[in-house]
C-alpha cells in the first residue's frame, strides 16, 4: 500500500508503552526519536516491538514549523 | 515559549512553496526531509526562508507508524 | 506497507480537483462519498485519478462522534 | 448545528470501549466500520452505546489517500 | 446535530478569506481571535461571511498546551 | 520558540486530570474553557498544574466552524 502522507520516515522502535486504550511507540530515526500516540490495537495488529523497524508516518497537514 | 508536543525536530529549511493560502516547508532534519502544510501567514511571520533553522514540529497523535 | 491507521476504506475515485498546493480527491465508499484534502504532489505521486482504487485512510483520533 | 466537516457519514454503534480518559467508538457506516478515539466525556455526554444511531464526522484535512 | 468535539466556542466571523480550495475563517470569541482553515465549499454550503455568528469546533486531541 | 501554529490563545489552567498514557488539561481563555488531550510526559515535563497561566495552541487545519 503506498500512502499520500507526505512524511515517511525510517527508523527503528525503542519503546512501546500501552495505556488503557492508548499506546505510545518511540521510533528512532537517526539522531532523533519520535514520539506516536496511537491505539493498542494497532501495535497488536502491527506486532509492533522495540528493536524493530518501522516508519513513522505523518500528513504534511499536521506538521508545525518553529523558530528559536 | 515551551509547547507539550512531544515531537521537536531541528534542522533546516530547504524549501519554501506559497500557493494561494497554503504554504508548503520543507525541513532537512539530517537524513530525512519533512514537508509541513501551513498558512502563507505563518511563513511570513516566522519567517521561514531556505536555509534558516528550524524545527518540525509534531503531536504525538498525529504521528502514525507503518511496517513494510 | 501496513499502516498502523484504524480505518481504511476502499472505494473508487470520482473526483479529483488540484488547487494551488492542496488538492480535494473524493473517494465513494460505497454509498457514502468520503471527501481528502492532500498536497498536489501526493496526487502526482500515486498517480490519482478519477475511476481509479483508492483507500481512504483516516486514524482513530481524528474521527468525532455526533447524532442528531 | 451545522459543522464544515466534509465528512458526516451516518451509520449505527457496534461498540463503546471506555479507557481511563479516552474512549474507542466503533461504527458501522454500512460495510465498513469506523473507529473514532474520543473523550469517555463525550461517550456520556452524547449517550453513545451500541445500537444508536450516529454519525462519523471527519474533516477533509485529516484524510489520507492510498492505494495498493 | 450534537458532536464530540469537546471545543464549540461561541463567536462572530470577523474575516473569510478564500484560496484556490482552501479558506481561512477567522473567528472573534471575545478577546482572542481563532483562525480556521476549511475548504471553500464549506464556507458557501454554511454560507458564512463576516459579521454571521460561528462556533470553532475543535476535537481535544487537537489542542495543545504551552507555557512561557 | 515560535511556532507557526496560528491560534495561541492565553488563558489559566482549571483542571488536569491524567489517565493511563493520556491527560485532559481544561484552559480557561476568559469566558471559554478550552479542553487539551495531551500525554502525561507532556503535563510533567511543562509543570501543568491547576492555576498556572498557560497557552491553548491549535493549528488553523485543526479548527472547524459550525453554524447554528
Amino acid at each position: 500500500m503506498k500512502i499520500s502522507a507526505r512524511n515517511q520516515i525510517k527508523g527503528r522502535i525503542v519503546e512501546v508503552s500501552k495505556g488503557a486504550t492508548t499506546a505510545h511507540v518511540r521510533i528512532d530515526i537517526g539522531g532523533a526519536v519520535v514520539t506516536a500516540s496511537i491505539t493498542n490495537e494497532a501495535v497488536d495488529e502491527l506486532g509492533l516491538k522495540e528493536g524493530g523497524d518501522a516508519y513513522a508516518v505523518i500528513k504534511a497537514s499536521d506538521v508545525m514549523v518553529a523558530v528559536d
